[in-house]
């Protein structure tokens, strides 16, 4: 099984900001975790701060991927493209946000993507990431 | 491990209704499947299309349950109350839903109960239940 | 034929609150005028104040029933429970209402429920209840 | 009893538009449906897509006219000078819509002339005149 | 001096409807009170419902006319047809109300012609004329 | 005298729940001292979380009931339908609550109750009950 | 006859400041017109930048005065209290603008005033004034 | 080929007004070029001031005619009942506008029209009609 | 004890204005009773229709005073400046109307000095006032 | 003439995704018989999923170029930037898109871009970039 | 060089007050530190709590003033009538705010000055002022 | 001491494009002026109309800078991933724009950024660069 994982804006960051609201665990270490932890499934993984380059990756993984897991960030909020590279590919792609977006600013609440993923999880921390592996590994 | 599930109104229909929406499986079948497969887990399970019951039963988990699974269905988009409910214990409530509600009519969009659960996870049928489970499983 | 009356909250009242508004002959003693008046209609009343007890009862009807005349009344334009009672069941739904809704209060123009009826009459007194009998009749 | 019934713009095309939603037959044949059902009445009908048309019409009907059946179509939504109209005059005006304006697009939502009407009937096809003639022969 | 007073829906029926608000003469004997008084100037006087009608008249106003009095009533608040044929021509056009448009149903408080015309007087009664007229004399 | 207390959703966990903002006494505490304070004064204390049993309430207080001390709570900002019950009957009711309701969320400024209350009371604490009830004795 | 004209905020400016929008006369240069042309009316002039003054002054004008023309400038779309004033006499106040509010920015075509006022005139200049004048000297 | 230019209020008045914005060209100046550029194309051409007369002309085009080339002017913005005689009919329309309605007033940025029509075209000035008779003609 | 009443713009008038809503007595002969009354008060009364003055006496309150009783009447409404005021010093501030806020116009339910006091009565005419000075006086 | 084609996000996907929206030929394809339809045109093709690429490739048309062709897809709702960047140029930039953009969600209704550009064309398919490219060959 | 620093509502109150906001200085002490730093510079110092007296300073600085410095607290957010005074002189005008108004509450973000000012200048304490006297010495 | 200047898309036009707004200046040659003038100071400068990677510029001057002056032109209005960037580095961000922002069109009133940076100059040329380094330089 293939799951691509793509992080969007400041997630590079993770660990090192705001730490009371991400923690203190940066992606890659937990990168690791993952791996050791579901090891029948084979990850790629992709961050970027661009949102032209998200779009592209979205796109890659039309082909050979099982499952997207994508957590936008604050493009989420704001980006009417990326949610149209979702819909343009048949792989499913999973929401995920770490901290519970509704419990945030109200700019936070409005997600352009949803309506074209699969399902969304928010507000787990980063086992938000692990219960949508979880969703793949049992469909 | 106690889990209260809590479904609020017209789930009692599950199976019947809307099925291209919602499903076949009617939940008291679900609820023999989950009780298989979760067998480390003591299920408490509570339907009731009265808004202010909801409230009571929300009330009576602030003692002995180690966490709650709440589906508000159309009062999730309404209850200002059950919102203070959650606010008012101190038990994890995690809010489902079957269907994704970023995906329905506007007026599902919005969530009074979000800021004051755990975290929110929707979209998977009756999946979504299952994820919550594995959160409270692995904490 | 089987025709429900579901009447909601303050209904009880009627005859005695507002009689500029609403007329001051009370809902049994019109039961009882309607019941002379359609001799082939088999009536069933039901209020409550309660809004998950008019939500049992719509569900009810989804059986032997051939069609339901609703009056949530202040129901009408917050409970998006009650719309999806309505959906929920095949048997036919007429919103009506005592009172010309349009000429009331701003928040008393919206409907939740309408959208999920056969249709709605309002305006026309109790005779509004008789409208949507005779559309039941000569359907 | 003297009736009249007025049909806003476009609603001379019924029977050969959007079918689906207005149904199949003509205006002009269903006249001849309700002239034979309600032998009593003395039917005037009147249909133009010139909003002016209509408020004189209105106008006309200040006497010798026992009732109107009012559907003014797209301009329900927009038109301040028919509601003038409505209100200038003594004669009951009822407002009526074949289809259900509730489950249409929101700009159909909005009735600026429902305020001024006695009431008003929604959603049953052309059997929404012939409940506004019935509660005219009963009143 | 050459001056058209132009009079938009619903005003013919002037003295004969909602005295409370309009008063109880009618336009036509006020036409000549009008005329009586001020003799120096050519009225020409035009009435009607529809208002592709007012265009037209407001249009052949452009030459030969001193000055136009418009009371638009119910198009005032919805034609921006009306207020493009007024920037057509270069003739000086006065709004004008009897009613005070301010203390009125908000709907009423939007002008979309206020911003093509010279200037706009409400509230007067059928004053309000008299006072644009005098504007035009002593200019 | 006879004042009726009503108290809704959550206020049953008053003296459990958020002390900071609630305080720390829970109502039945607060009862006696209220008896012993106004001995002059017949009290009937109330509480649900159910919407419909708070109207069931406030209707059984039309007759022999010389005031009504109502918090709503979460349904102050929701609940058309307790609006209308207030509405209904002749009793004076004054709406009370224990915390500055401007100072609090936006959508907890808007109150749909209070157009049909005698006065409202807000951001006392306990003391908002007293000075509602020092209100009905000097009446 | 006894006239008050109320001048607001920055009105004393008159004449020198943004004169492509109100002309190159001065106020008290104005008023010596006014007298001269109208010599059966005693003015009183006021001015003040003062919100506060400005209610003093409407309060006085209760009594003794004939009419009162009032323009508040920047008041006009802010002052609920000027309005609550003008609402607190019964001596006609009479709205008016040197500029034609309609045209200019959006914030301006709100009138707090124009609701307890007898009529508003706008857009004639200076001429406003002499029309309001004309209006009173009629009655 | 047949093609009918439909022009709505005040268009009668081009080139004789705000020629800044709108050119020097009459239309039936107009016209004549265009007949002698598409000798192919057998033109009707209409203008009407009149609401209910364009939507007459919509619906005379449903038969005989291969397209409809429609600039509704001010009613753009403001018809539902154009918007539904658009749809009523099965001939292909186009929405042309000659300014660029999205560099107007905020009112002339929202079309009625727009999603009952083929395409929109806007902001050539003139050959705004020429770009939809092409489209027609390569078809 | 120390409190200071401070009454806004036009409420100099009451007892003179508008009696229907405001009642018949002028504020310093209540002052009298109020004193009669209370006599272990020692009361400061202030009244301006001035913003700024009322400032002014809200900041002096910052000394000596045990409580301030504050009706900002239209201010309320509007003023940023009178809350910033109140919150610049510790002295509670209570908000008292003599009217209902919530059953009059829109734009009277707004408070923008509400979420600054320690707790607001409203509606209970010229017993607002004591309601305030027992809040005191138990304190 | 040189003609410079942009085209945004997702847009290199045409043909292969949505096809029941966009068609099923690829842009690539399309470009070769633009080339061979227009001989006297030199076309430069330019396509990114990043923003500030476009934003680049916009500026780099200052010279050398007579006209732009742009179709920034998602970007268009909700890009400022490139509002500036076609406005910072003195190159004419025609805004086209493939489908109807007002007969899409609403969110697709607002064009930043339009005001800038020269014109806009939409839903005449690839047809709509023909369109454009014919209004600058017969410029 | 002459510079007028002018000061709203409550700044009177500076060192005083909300110190984690607004810091621990009065603005007295402070006019020391400029006019020592800002050797040849003339300044004058004007507070008010009163708008009107806030206006006539500004107005009066239309001669002999080469630059104003305005911060005019809560009256930034709700005066059109200063705005207008801001207008009327030709003095430049710089508003300067001590704390970040975009990073406080949503209705301090709303500036009615700033569109007749030069610039604007906020967030870094009384730094802001300083800042604002950089810019006139250089010019 | 070390200061970033980061401008945002298009600004790399600066002095070529709508000079009446943003003057004849380019920045590089700005950039001469301002080493020469504040020589103490190392400046690095970095343009970009790539939204990303005004992201990692930002992010990279968490270390090393002692202050970053950022002109993010039309992404301020949009970008929720920038400000996200501000928010997680610790030095201090001014925020700069050349023309007055509350001057332009309304969608250029809100800024996403502000609320994150220190404090925010706008209107003052290419001076507001300026007054941003002297605050730098005297922290």
């Amino acid at each position: 099984m293939n799951i691509t994982i793509i992080n969007g804006p400041n997630l590079n960051l993770l660990g090192k900001r705001e730490r009371s609201i991400y923690g203190t665990m940066g992606f890659d270490e937990y990168m690791k975790i993952l791996k050791k932890k579901y090891k029948t499934v084979k990850f790629t993984y992709f961050q970027s701060n661009i949102e032209g380059e998200l779009i592209n990756k979205i796109q890659e993984c039309a082909k050979g991927v099982d499952g997207v897991i994508l957590n936008a960030a604050g493009y989420t909020h704001t980006s009417v493209a990326i949610a149209d590279a979702i819909a343009a590919i048949k792989t499913p792609v999973i929401e995920v946000h770490i901290s519970n977006i509704f419990s945030r600013e109200d700019h936070r609440h409005v997600s352009h993507l949803g309506k074209n993923c699969k399902g969304s999880i928010s507000g787990f921390g980063l086992r938000s990431y692990e219960l949508a592996i979880q969703y793949f590994l049992e469909k």
